[in-house]
């Protein structure tokens, strides 16, 4: 399935070597103030080629939104988005037509879909989410209009951990300086170290992000199987190369006494909040008020210059494959904006469902 | 939502305290034997009072099938099964009616839907899993038939780690000797101390489970949104108290570079497969062939027997609750079965949506 | 699949000779007032042995109401509704266990699933309407807080025509006392009379029920697919034995020119509104605040007394079939609480989705 | 929502005077033949400007397939289609920018979206069917594939009825002789003679058209609430102008007795079948064998050069609306294929859902 979400729904489309690639947005109020310049931003965000740490396939991916805006605001029908894909030199790939590619998907797609697109992945290509991130940009727009606000940072690559620490949104907007997303500075030029050290000798190496939104009020997330962190953890581990989703301290809590974790409740200026939130802004799949904090282990990048040991699919000899295409190092820089548009979709949806936002106009 | 699945669906209805749970299949192909006693003894696996280290609230949940079933066999119409509540009485719930229990969904259902049945917790108690269960047994059974097995096991209690390597189904079969559910002999012992010790200072305690799935074919899941790692993902954390999941070798991945995370191909008796399985059995959302491996984080029981901080919802006054009441000091081994029925559920829904499971009715 | 809606959900089950047969309503809001004597007489108007012109087969039909109401009032969870099957003598049924009964889904179910259960139709039996009706109950009064009324009335039988006209919904409450729930005296009387006379011949005749729904906003429904009026069509001719259904004019819109269908504009009481409905209440899928005016067609009891030609499934034998159970010579006075209860579940679901009602809970 | 399906999943999008109008098909399996040139023929089909009885709005309507068909089949990924607007001078349309258009849904997009694009419909125009036939154009190959053909007519205009028996797929091809889209050589005359008086006068007719769907095998459907019928009913309901749809006999089995009404089995030539088809191949929501019939009432095309009376949106003045501009005097040609097409979606849908069609790939 290809579409994400129930009242505010999410349908990406497109291989990574075909015409093009696109998203429909069905499910947004009408009244949104939307351009093509705003969508065209976020794109920008995810782009390859900003940076010595990204691929560098280049590749201005502009988007045209072809319906549901008119005179400058949603219309509540559906938004279509389309980028052309224009740097696609497939002559790489028919080395690999029938040789999968560890870490890849090729195998998988080619057992489960018998015919497959195998230039640049086709449809498993980490292109698929020019779509999620246009998509996403309306999911944010959507939130900013309510006051809410999706922010993601790098906070460990391949052991190096960021020692950040935020309170506020405009904290987390220091991850855009940096171009490996992490807040801290030191940090920061030790990542940007280790993805190049990496790039030298062939190799990749993954991280961890975390994406933080603020201003979500209490009473968000549908139980029993439709919780918010249940939607959260299913919307971020569908972005390629995720091993594992955590909620607040997550893995952490498995070391922490039942005192340690749970958060007391306490009265703050005449409101009842949870004093501390180590639970991620989440109790029983709802939201408590507090941010709603999470954080996604990336995988290093499948793609390496290392010869790796594949076979080729039809005559079943066992070959030596070697990637020489364009790659990024390490990923994580460049996920942060999709994991935001994730968490992003899914509060969209959210709040639709449980009413806080009209499903059919703004105001 | 409290239904889960796309071709196979199940809802799950009832409160603690409330008359009955019980929980509807529909979805499941006609032709598959099933009889109470059969999802009985699933049941039995999760029940309370089963032990020293597990809440003494003793309940038979005698499960009654009322529909669906025919003769001993499916009719590919919903089967509905139900439990009712016996050991009900709710009279130490009266001070916590407008006093939230910290780390419980007391608080965030109380926003949500302003009326609640406080008794227990209601529909967020982990009462709501005797349904999940016997779903999950039926969901169990159709997978056996066509030699799939899932299995799981305790691998970490409090920092206790198991030591165990397993490789086929019938290892994994030694968590059923363990009242811990941990097939490592000696980790075991140490846990259990762990819960005990806990127990006596008024504690809990959390750790990790592991679900294991064997037999499942190459093809399995659904790009982009519906990958079955992403689906597994948003069945294991909806259940409560699990804060974080991983797939493979999940988190560990962000300490390894392309070449020792990425699994090689190579042909084994003929067929090709990955000669590791760092990846947990998916590539790209859709399964290899090899065993599915994931894990969840389970937080340790939010109930305690030690003061914690609360506030009245009304009078807004700060409060100190102490909980009484019978609970599990560490809730890991129940969540075992209910971890297995949800990667059930959740293989049943792809193997029909796959095509590998006629969705109507079995040979 | 045997869940209708997509926020306000209704699943039911059970077979028609099984333990019991009920229905899961998901998504009403908190804080509805119900209790189980408002569903029962519900369910006392469907109910069979109700006058000569209905089956005398006598149930008591008491419905049970086992989680997601607590104190008297909707919790927001799941509402589970069971009502035990009583008067389920099967032995006439092996006699049909072989032999599909024309005009029944006997045939369909075999073919479709095998293993199928045989007593009075089993799945297929208009028994199921008992839980189409449970989940009305809930329906109707979700939207009767918001003032909607949805009447149901028949307007013809076996060619025996209504005059009855309606203005409002008190008008439509004459139904109530006619027992072929005609609104019509003179009709009334002719229609029992012929119904009377087809039990005697061991025939069955058919007819056309009309619902109205009093006092939609305007701006309910989902183009282009989820329109207002092609929800009703489908969730009107998911009732067995409708073979037909329509809105406004209907069928007979095919007669008419465009200036004789289209409604025209006008102010009334300083509020823009359609001078007619013949376009029963809903323009391009959207109601317009009129009153939603819709029809079904229902074909003759398919259970007649006189002898008919069938086939043995096994053997493939032509057989002579008298089917010698109760059944209702006309099942029209019995179709309009069920017609009923579907329009208020659409209704009650898309009021939701378009933001006319809290999705989580009522002030 | 503007997606049909569960399985074969449809999404169409787009404004009549936007910058294109398009269609998302998602769960089409892999390995079906499709190019572009066949769906172009197709759209073709419903183009406007074919004949003297259809508007004379002239595009090319030329569709662009840029995603999930690779070296000529299909992938088993989103496939999308595109298809630019050309003719769309909106000059007209300013004056009916706060005037709303008696018949059309001008007034309920006005009251629901508030915001709406009023160029020549917007959303609600029937330009929007474009998308509905490209993605048939799909579902119809798929189907074909499996030998099933779905072929539409023209029964009625205006009370002229077509006296066209009818006993194969190829029988039913005489339809696209006409120009009218009807099989029967007098009735199609006096149809077309019947439509142009009708547009010399400023008026139009409306009309009912046959849908056949052969070679359907039986077991298709799935009770109780998603039955072939009741999904038929809806698909067809959400074609605008529709209102009315009928199954087999339809409303005429009102006048019936159950012996009349009821088909007989028989066995022929080894096989059990319904002897007669007046059920119109489909019983208990699941299809027989024989022969898928069903017809939708068209009311007559709402615009009409006659003055008409409506109301300014924002002074509440009444005025008198004179509409200029092309339109069809009489749709039901032009529906024929856009019925076609979404009896052929809902079967593609319904094959793969009950296993009749594998869900991923084609052998």
């Amino acid at each position: 399935m290809n579409t994400y979400g129930k009242m505010f729904r999410v349908t990406t489309w497109g291989e990574s070597h075909g015409l093009a690639i696109g998203a429909i947005v069905d499910g947004c109020p009408s009244g949104l103030i939307i351009t093509p310049e705003y969508v065209q931003k976020e794109l920008d965000m995810r782009r390859p080629g900003q940076s010595e740490v990204t691929t560098s396939r280049t590749e201005k991916d502009t988007v045209e939104i072809l319906s549901g805006v008119f005179e400058g605001k949603t219309l509540g029908t559906p938004i279509s988005m389309l980028v052309r894909n224009e740097d696609t030199d497939s002559s790489f790939y028919e080395q690999i037509r029938y040789v999968p590619r560890p870490g890849h998907a090729d195998y998988t797609y080619f057992v489960k879909y018998g015919h497959r697109d195998h230039r640049g992945g086709g449809r498993s290509s980490a292109r698929e989410t020019v779509g999620r991130v246009a998509a996403g940009a309306i999911a944010k727009r959507l939130l900013e209009y309510f006051g809410i606000w999706v922010l993601g940072h790098v906070v460990e690559i391949h052991g190096i951990k960021s020692n950040f620490v935020f309170e506020t949104p405009e904290d987390l907007r220091a991850a855009e300086m940096s171009i490996v997303r992490c807040c801290d500075p030191d940090a920061s030029a030790q990542m940007e170290e280790c993805i190049k050290r990496a790039k030298m000798i062939g190799e990749s190496v993954g991280g961890i992000a975390e994406v933080v939104a603020f201003n979500v009020p209490a009473g968000v997330g549908e139980p029993v199987f439709d919780k918010l962190d249940a939607e959260l953890a299913k919307a971020l581990m569908s972005i390629g190369a995720v091993k594992g989703v955590e909620i607040g301290v997550g893995f952490k809590s498995v070391t922490l006494t039942g005192s340690q974790m749970n958060d007391e409740f306490a009265v703050n200026a005449g409101i009842i909040e949870t004093a501390s939130n180590r639970t991620g802004g989440i109790l029983g799949g709802i939201s408590t008020g507090k941010p709603i904090v999470c954080r996604v282990a990336v995988k290093p990048t499948s793609s390496i210059a290392k010869p790796q040991k594949s076979v080729h699919l039809k005559t079943k000899e066992e070959v030596e494959l070697t990637i020489a295409g364009r790659h990024d190092p390490c990923i994580l820089p460049r996920v942060v904006p999709v994991a935001e548009s994730m968490v992003a979709i899914v509060l969209a949806d959210f709040m639709i469902r449980g009413g806080f936002i009209d499903p059919v106009k703004l105001e």
